[in-house]
């Protein structure tokens, strides 16, 4: 086995712990994709560690602590002695930026920072990489998780702007001062990165104007609403005339629009081209640990080069799977029939979530939704079902597909 | 300048073509990012060229000829020789994947794909990249644009399905002989690309049941529309009792599911992990462009193997911007107050799309949305209307997203 590769750790806070918590948790997995063994040999925080003596002795830094300085310092630093280095650091890029790219150039080195935009939504990745050389006409993001909790509760419970502010806070959305997030100084920074990157232009934070969405009234939410419209905090950075303009600001958007159905805390990034029409990427805006897999992800990006093709599991096939389905049978109208059907699935553990039943002359449709069950058991109910003398054709079955994680 | 790099291309089809073409535009901004200019040194059809050359003269093979033979024979033979090689074919991956895989790993040179799978939606390099060490627990799949576009058309006009195949035919999203997408055999090819990247399972095509939409009716859809569902065809590969199922069938989505709102012939790709909920990516499924712009990444990336911090274009930051926007009011429930308003938004070049108005007592509400307009010129007309006499608090401007691309 090779030498293992030592990661030099940042910061401890909320991020920096779900780190440490997840390499723990993947560390046979990342030893087999990267070929050397992963082992955090140092955590600097306020009260330990010393940045030097952690720099000596680790092959990348991740920096999670946050803030201008010391990070710059450190990265700057990290840099110039070869060591790639990835960070979580919004406020750090969009002010200074420009060196720390250029440092990493300078020193043919990585920089890699997924997680300061959008948490695990991969906008740096697919901005930085897939589309490196493509022509980006307009990026439009909902980059500030804590802003669409409270836009989305507007909309969902018809309330104040300073009740839903109130319920953010509460459930942990919205810090006791929210005023980075709700003014839209947050978002803007994270425009700023993703406009330097799909554009070349030098954007820094204060290059980027905001509002925030303290003024917006629910009345402006209900007519939105009348006017098939969804109400965003919205991140843009746009060609125009030749330059770029990079704004953020509350706007409606039309229903069908992809960023319109991003609700609560999520974010998204839209990204559009003549070439390729848009790519939507959308996923958990924060969260220790959403943030803690993109930095992951950066930190093995960092250490190969390339696309794994040492896969780190191989699980065997299963066939027999358990799912919700839907059950459409046309029957004689006659009673007892919804009785004798629910029977036959009892008997196989199927329980129904709901029924629609219409009458068409002599005969009825019967339709009904299941709660999720094993195939196999659904099926050999369907079987008997079809057996039975009052059924018109035979059952006709559609698998459903029950709400996703979380 | 450093010497170019050679791209040896098999295949002239309709994403072939498109990839020259794209590469002809992006010329200037690939040599920034990679460093070295890039040129076609070969192209091979079934009436010209010879593989041997073109392998000779090229630093990258870029296949877009597509089905198992001579494609497998070309690739094992560029990865043999130290080429990376790029390829969008499906087809082979599903079918002779481990040879590659192998080939690739035991040569030490990269093989991307990202076009095999979802056109320009980055699946592959997300899953392969940025969650390669993750654990995933499931990705549901919108992998086949055909199938999705009938679909659409089945829920949005009522018609059967024989009806919106032929509007598919018609359009071009269909082939003449459909049976490869409708059946899902197309979608299960794909699926055992995403399931060998996401979980190390060895998963050929013929490991993948699969079921097609040719059975589906309106009244499924319209049942399913009752119970507030939407159906698509769905590709699925989850961990199941220590094992992956990977399979392809239509199922119903509650309209909250992040695949519920895909439509049309777009593609789009859920990835599920307790460590982070979900992530969403979409996009455009086919069309040689869009194709041809993941296959470009992917070159891009062969080539170079980091972030690129050589950004292409410095464009200039431009402050006023045309945008839609909607406009509240509340003025005094008098005759002429709407043509007032109107007058000075016409002066200015603003034009309304939409209007709601609303009585409230003496008073009413005046909401409005406005055509796409510069917005010095909205903001101006704002201020004018903000001085007649008859407002009873200050306009409230929001801008609205008009419909995105495509």
């Amino acid at each position: 086995m090779a030498d293992g590769f030592k990661i030099g750790l940042l910061g401890h806070g909320t991020v920096g712990a779900a780190f440490a918590a997840l390499l723990d948790e993947r560390v046979e997995v990342v030893e087999e994709v990267v070929g050397r063994r992963p082992e955090i040999t140092g955590v600097l925080t306020r009260s330990r560690g010393d940045f030097d003596d952690i720099l000596e002795r680790s092959d990348v830094i991740v920096e999670l602590i946050g803030g201008s300085e010391p990070a710059a310092d450190y990265l700057l630093r990290a840099l110039a002695a070869g060591k790639p280095v990835v960070t979580a650091n919004k406020q750090l890029l969009s002010e200074r930026g420009e060196e720390l790219y250029a440092a990493a150039h300078e020193h043919g080195v990585e920089l890699r920072f997924e997680a300061a935009v959008g948490g695990v939504v991969p906008a740096i990745r697919v901005i930085g990489e897939t589309l490196a050389v493509s022509r980006i006409e307009r990026v439009h993001g909902i980059v500030n998780g804590t802003t669409n909790f409270i836009l989305t509760e507007m909309t969902r419970t018809g309330a104040s702007y300073a009740d839903a502010l109130r319920a953010a806070q509460e459930l942990g959305y919205a810090e006791a001062d929210p005023t980075a997030d709700v003014s839209g100084a947050d978002a803007a920074a994270k425009m700023a990165i993703l406009a330097r990157l799909a554009y070349g232009s030098v954007v820094r934070l204060g290059d980027v104007p905001y509002e925030g969405i303290e003024n917006v009234t629910p009345e402006d939410i209900d007519y939105a609403r009348e006017l098939g419209l969804a109400l965003k905090l919205i991140g843009s950075a746009a060609r125009v005339d030749g330059g770029v303009a990079v704004r953020v600001y509350p706007a409606f958007l039309y229903a069908d629009h992809p960023l319109a159905s991003v609700n609560g805390s999520f974010n998204a990034v839209t990204i559009e081209s003549p070439a390729f029409t848009e790519i939507t990427l959308s996923g958990p805006g924060a969260g220790g640990s959403a943030t803690a897999t993109a930095v992951l992800g950066d930190v093995v990006s960092a250490m190969t080069h390339q696309t794994p093709l040492i896969l780190p599991e191989e699980l065997p096939l299963v066939t027999d799977v358990a799912s919700a389905f839907y059950l459409h049978l046309e029957v004689a109208d006659q009673p007892g029939v919804l009785a004798q059907v629910a029977e036959l699935l009892g008997l196989q553990g199927v329980s129904i979530k709901s029924v629609v039943q219409k009458g068409l002359g002599d005969d009825a449709r019967l339709v009904m939704v299941a709660h999720p069950v094993l195939e196999s058991k659904f099926r050999a109910a369907v079987e008997l079902i079809g057996r039975l003398d009052f059924l018109r054709s035979p059952p006709r079955v559609i698998r459903v597909i029950e709400e996703h994680f979380g």
